[in-house]
């Protein structure tokens, strides 16, 4: 594919606005040490950490050393040091990082920083916004009025959520970057999109024969997105509060998913191409009803230890006003009634769950029941794919096969194909690395287009609003369960 | 299905006509031994050996248990006796076995067999035909003059190949077969139809809702069924002059597995019904020409071991006479141009190979290219279904995922079911096991009906004829090589 | 196709066995001139009657010819008389008939018959059962003992309904031919089978493109197929007693339009490939449940003329003993729950009306709605395609269209076949005519072979029992309306 | 859906820019005036002419008046006036109309027109622009600089191929018309979108369910959309010097038509999302190949009459310099290799013939043969469904059915919907009419959007840059006949 990736010769600055915060020290800053260290990178690159503190590298350095460590030893889990080796190559990464302290909202300041990036000479610029939606505003106001690159340079703006808290908000914040950005500038970060089967769908779904046939509502009994974590709100309450589980993974995260499984094959897999068909998707999705949707909340667990003794309603982050919202789990059918005709199926279903006894997320395609099945009722299970997006990446096939033996009867057995014992010792890129390269290289097939982002908000913000207003009483579930009890189906 | 095996309280007289032969000493008494062991069968069965040779219990006793040992021990392969435990068992098998001598064309030596038959009482009555051609026509009319069942009774005669040499010879067999017995009566054994995974095909491909729809020639470009053995004809030359390897191999194991991948879903398991598909199958096919035949015959390997060395015509057993017709390799491809509208495929293609790489049995599902591919040129590779059915019996889907880590390309990969791994520990029954125990149960499915016995002579005479009229120049292809130069595809 | 009409040279005899019944008058003698009228026929065939009374040639001619005349003018309706030109003819065919009077009973009198056969040489023969079930048995008897051909020579049996009045009677029946006769000796008639439009069947379905992917259960919602007539039981309810409609024309005709519908394509167009594919659809149909029925009777019209005013019981050829098996109209939800993975369909409802307002007999397949429809709520309707039996055969297809005109709503319109108009002046053959040249010429595609027969009853034989020993009240419906209310769907 | 066709209320003033033009003459009053009397527009409507020429309203009415009479009789073809009783309306009708004489260039001229539109109050603003491409440029300027509406009120422009001539002068154009107005407001006319049986292509397509399992390649063999003149150039060689019947007809006409009969189902029938279906279409065909296409050129017929006599090249009207690009007569077969899972076909043929027999513009679906026919060898036609577009619109289904009668053969007919007589003395809208009208409703369905535009271009233009600079040598056909031989298929 042609990507306008002019990495050998240009040279590159990568700003991280909000270098002092969280997001930076545990995720950002790691990521490009690892696609650096990788040399993965243009040669002439250099960051610039941008906030409000008055700070050195050195500061910054001994804030972020601690993630670039940690994930190196992943595997193996005992010492807590940069890989034997790397050591000169951290010392040159940091090297290739520069501080400029400054507000979000004076223009100086940005100016100030423009100057900075100037001194690298004509160069492409990233801006990294790891930033509270707060100064959001100012912020690319003042990139706009300074901070561009001139003459042939580009300029990209990488943003993470939220994009608003609804439809009105997010669509105040689109016109605002649309104002001053153009849509080939803007990078809505969405960081499942980087996960490896998520990226794997395209493929699994489009350059194997066998599944176009079958991919369909004809045969898709439905498609089952689920995402479980054995944790509870850990000190997140204030989060959750502001912005509860359908804003932090549904609205985005598997709504995204089920767009990669529900689409039709694009023109091409152009980002443009692929995110018309997601699109198309979304706008066949109705808004979702509130009969649809289980809502449930966890409560402590008195023989579980630590954590697991604590409700959600325990956590003292938790703010006791409007509690109603905090959901921890929710179940939603979509439906997608508007379907084309070699749709994918006519609904699916998706859901959170926090405080469960496994983490996982994964889509299951069910498919439908053999018909006029001559085997022995209640013989022959129904078939599934399982994409296993975290952990233990994984696809396989629940098929039924004869018994092995004697006898003539059937049973279930799996097609497998688990990534840690094909792809022994392989190391999975992290989500964020894969991304941030893609900024690099202009790929934007794995972010967030604005209609995107305004389709997805069309189908939650009525249920928002709903469970807003209406303050629906949730179903309680003991921390540590495999579920907990539906009262519709 | 109620089969009419009334084990309980009934009694069973098994009689292995040509008892001293060495299908019987090999196959057929331990096969009968492992049923007896697992206690499969009815618990009053009489095994009656009959033949020629005066000989004693003693003497068949010393001469089959070897091979009852044998197969014992083939998972450690270390010492060759009766499994420690099973001495008193096989003392007691031998307790059931009795013994007779006679001649195969004196109706006087048969009613001598039937008395000794009718000293069990009432019993029903199976008779092996472990026989030569040559006797077939005198020992049927026997049975069926003085050694049928009486009453309530019933009386199953089991044959082996070669059934007949041509659509003449075989047609010719049926119709005297036919004026003896009804067709329920005659259990005509493929041992092929015995193995795991041939009978597996049935649940794969009806009790899974994925297949149904890729299951057609809309997809499937081509089903390729191949039978390749690393050794040559091993001292068997005098039975390949006889009848070469389409009888040995294609007309009946190769045509009874196409006719199993490619029939249509049957009204019910029933033997009838799944045999009706088969000859709609069958009767699809036309008879094969010349012009879609490659043949081949081995020479002998100068840097080879042993048995190597020596070409097909090294093989002293060899006749040198009609040396063409002995063709110790070919590759066919069989057109099934009068499909129906949800054919499996246009055509199949099945080979036999002798003294080659390997030893392998297997079925090949090639699937059609992605119509429309966006992915580059040459990136995608069709998908494969494939089942092993020797050795190492699987069942795996070549398929195309996304290159695990940061690149965006996609490679082949497969999901994977051997059954090695999967059932660990777990003994397949052997072929015959399942056969013979099939005949007491009644069970016709896995054996061949006459009419799908005409129809495989019929695809397959011409040709025959044809080589043996003709007699084409075969390909020469070196011992032990993977394969041979086609001269056409 | 090989059809073994040896008709240049050899002598033919096609006996009418009750000759001088009212279905060897109205049906039988008028076909049989009508076919030699035509020239269809061998040239050297003689009829020769045989029935109890003793009659002249004469006497036949008198009874016979006014049918024959009727059906020459039935398109102008003005006169009754032989066609213009066609009296020489019609002396030629009287010359060619031949009548012999004798029991149904004596051996010798069928030894009479045997006579008279031979004296036209060695020939073909063909009996035409024309006969009432009580003296089925002693005919068919002395048939086989006396009536054979000879030599070279086949000998054909025709007979007609009934063939049993439920599962039982009918395997007796089956037995009883079969013990007599080989099933290509026997040709059962089911007059629908004669008829244009379920001949058509075959052709529209197998060799029309567009309907292979469409005919099936992911398509069809369901199968309709109906029969109504405008008139009541008109002094046939002695009939009626014995058999009821759904021995007279529920288990047969419209059965058979069924399996012509629902059958896959087979294997070739010959008759037992044909008949397997049908006895394949009977199989996986489930005997009826009264649940799935729904039962009706006629009551008098009281503004109605004539016989209108006359409801059900109110015929006094209606016996009054067991009215309520006496049912006029029946509608039947057919369950094929056991399909294949390409069925046709998963139900289909057939009904018989008597005493309706119109006359007809058709098949209307309906498919099922739009999938995603785009269009508003309501303006779609379903496609049908319609297939008129009788009166006036035609094949429609109701369709959407946009309205024609400024708008862009849509609207229902028909791609349409109407036989009057497009093959205008063309005279369709009537059944009869079509099924006795297949005698001649050997084929058995349109007749029903035993095990056909047999599943048609295991289907319907539990419905006709429980009816029969329940006695189902009816619901009332007055003569001459559309239809009646039903009180399930 | 909810046009924004505030007709009650609001002011509408129609300008036609061009007035005293062939198109305004022949086209656009007389559309106009039909508009007017069927009561389809608003009522406060205003029509502005406006042309360089000094005319007045009585000026347009004489030269217009004729071309409103003549569609009037179009039905008896006998007088030339203004149907009876519309006499009032007419005049009524040119009270409505006003005349602005002005530049195209002065933009005090059109401040001129401004104050004009002005005086009819605060009104909606539709501008034709029925110009030479000469003053395009100028003429939009001027618009955009001082007669847009204002407030709440909108502006429409509509304008009239070509619209440039190859990718290149094409794109300037649109980025021109970018830079002025939002692709919202501009509304680029191609008939051909305006016609009856394209308009129906949506509602046949996704309003039937048995037309979506067969739509696709699976099914389909190929799509041929032809376009026949029984006349030449007819004068208009200038007119095809410039432009050829590429640019005439093909690129725009005809493609649009295969995109029609191509694209996937959209997510609703809203012009954003209809159009977006036909981009993707055009995506995935490739530019066209010189070896793909035929092109040819008609030569006089010295046997015809009048213009048949002549030749493209004798017609006077040719200029005699670069002939060879002006070709009568093309035949492309279209490539559209980058297909979709569920795309219509694999190529389509379209063609354009001028001085042929007849005149008929088409689409042909045809359908692939049936597979594994079990009908003798060339029985089996293939399916065709055929959308006639012009004239006597119809849509008839090519099918097999068995020959009436006696035999079993099978044979072609038809099932027919003919608009003539299914809707018997209907009047179908000119696509003039309908086109305008959509404009005042703001619906763009049927108006090519810029990046249709572009794909267009970009599939056509390497193709005419080829024919432009090489000059093959036409295939010559003789005037009249009904095609001519073509040197490839």
């Amino acid at each position: 594919e042609d990507l306008d990736f002019d990495g050998v010769g240009a040279s590159h600055v990568f700003v991280i606005l909000g270098a002092s915060g969280d997001l930076a020290k545990k995720k950002i800053y790691p990521t490009l040490w690892w696609l650096y260290k990788d040399g993965l990178l243009p040669a002439k690159t250099t960051f610039i950490g941008y906030a409000r503190s008055k700070l050195t590298m050195e500061d910054i350095k001994k804030k972020t050393l601690p993630y670039m460590k940690h994930l190196e030893i992943k595997h193996s889990l005992l010492i807590l040091k940069v890989k034997e080796g790397d050591e000169q190559k951290v010392e040159a990464f940091f090297k290739a990082n520069e501080y400029v302290a400054g507000s979000y909202d004076q223009t100086k300041d940005f100016s100030n920083l423009n100057k900075q990036i100037e001194q690298k000479g004509d160069s492409n610029r990233l801006f990294y916004l790891a930033l509270p939606p707060s100064v959001f505003e100012t912020v690319t106001l003042n990139l706009k009025a300074v901070c561009m690159a001139k003459g042939d340079k580009w300029t990209r703006v990488i943003i993470e959520k939220p994009f608003g808290k609804d439809l009105e908000s997010s669509t105040k914040l689109s016109s605002h970057l649309e104002s001053l950005f153009k849509e080939e500038q803007i990078y809505r970060i969405d960081h499942y999109l980087g996960k490896e089967m998520v990226q794997n769908l395209m493929v699994l779904r489009f350059a194997n024969k066998i599944f176009s046939p079958i991919w369909n509502r004809e045969n898709i009994a439905s498609v089952v997105i689920s995402f479980k974590e054995p944790f509870g709100t850990q000190g997140r309450g204030g989060y959750f509060d502001e912005f509860g589980i359908i804003r932090d993974v549904m609205q985005n995260h598997l709504l995204q998913i089920l767009t990669l499984v529900a689409m039709e094959k694009p023109a091409s897999t152009n980002a443009e191409d692929i995110r018309n068909e997601k699109v198309k998707v979304l706008k066949c999705i109705q808004p979702i009803e509130m009969e649809n949707v289980v809502l449930g909340q966890y409560v402590g667990n008195p023989e579980g230890e630590g954590e697991e003794k604590e409700g959600y309603l325990d956590d003292p982050t938790v703010p006791k006003v409007k509690l109603i919202v905090l959901l921890s789990t929710i179940d939603i059918v979509i439906l997608i009634s508007q379907c084309r005709y070699v749709h994918v199926c006519s609904f699916s279903n998706i859901s959170v769950f926090l405080a469960l006894n496994e983490r996982k997320a994964e889509v299951r395609i069910q498919f439908k029941d053999v018909a006029g099945d001559i085997f022995p009722d209640g013989a022959v299970k129904r078939n599934e794919l399982v994409i296993r997006v975290q952990p233990n990446e994984a696809v396989y096939l629940k098929m039924m096969t004869k018994s092995p033996g004697m006898s003539f009867n059937s049973e279930e057995t799996e097609l497998d194909l688990s990534y840690g014992s094909r792809y022994k010792g392989m190391k999975l890129p992290d989500a964020y690395e894969r991304l941030i390269l893609d900024v690099f290289y202009g790929s934007q097939i794995h972010f967030v287009r604005s209609d995107e982002l305004y389709e997805a908000w069309r189908i939650f913000t009525p249920l928002l609003h709903k469970i807003e207003s209406e303050k629906p009483k949730p179903i309680p579930y003991v921390y540590g369960r495999t579920g907990m009890d539906k009262n519709k189906e």
